[in-house]
């Protein structure tokens, strides 16, 4: 397995040097939204020990990181009263994973809505924002 | 949200009330083969801990279990030379649950191979039983 190398896109926006619209941060986990969403509200959670993916990840950061998913995923079906949501983590590419840094989408569901291909999604920048706004107005309720 | 109900077969195969091809089992969680597999070495981990699915569960429970999802991801890689792995963990019927105790699907993926559907899956269970003594022998190399 190659090791990590930081010069992906998640690592710079974790050191800030490219900007997200970001739902949460406490040291353990940024949470964004997906800029690329398979359906309304597609976000995600990015620990910020390094790691490759699953494979290489250490116990504790998974550990630390499987709250916020909880939270995430809880946050955003409540700001579109989605009707499911759904927790995917992709290891390697030909399992699709595009970003070679350990994280998880959390993707609301939607009944009878298709999801866009991962990666395709295609919405409008003052979209994505507005969602992000409802999503952090339900993480605020606590 | 409804309240968990112990009638899933999820908690049946937990009480031992019904058979499972076992990969291995702790206080935490057991993790058995999916016999509907989406592909070959598809595998789940069940928590004992009861909860409906990510939306109920307690971090103390994700905490928990996510240390075995990664075992197991590694594992079922391993084990079958798998191109990736993807993990994944449905919420809802419409985001695709089909039993209502949390569990996290493990899903070894292959180059140029596509996923069979979720829960449609039709592999005879001497198959399956092949494929969980070749996980069995990854888990057993620690």
């Amino acid at each position: 397995m190659p090791s990590y190398d930081d010069s992906n896109i998640f690592a710079k926006i974790l050191k800030g040097e490219i900007p997200s619209e970001t739902l949460f941060e406490d040291d353990v986990a940024i949470a964004i939204m997906d800029v690329m969403p398979q359906s309304k509200g597609h976000c995600l959670v990015i620990p910020k020990a390094p790691s490759r993916n699953i494979l290489d990840a250490f116990d504790e950061t998974l550990q630390a990181v499987m709250p916020l998913v909880a939270r995430l995923a809880r946050a955003a079906k409540a700001a579109f009263s989605a009707d499911g949501v759904r927790v995917a983590q992709f290891n390697e590419e030909p399992a699709g994973q595009t970003v070679f840094h350990l994280h998880f989408h959390v993707i609301p569901i939607y009944e009878g809505v298709e999801l866009k291909r991962h990666a395709f999604g295609d919405v409008p920048m003052d979209t994505i924002k507005e969602h992000a706004e409802a999503i952090r107005a339900e993480l605020a309720k606590g």
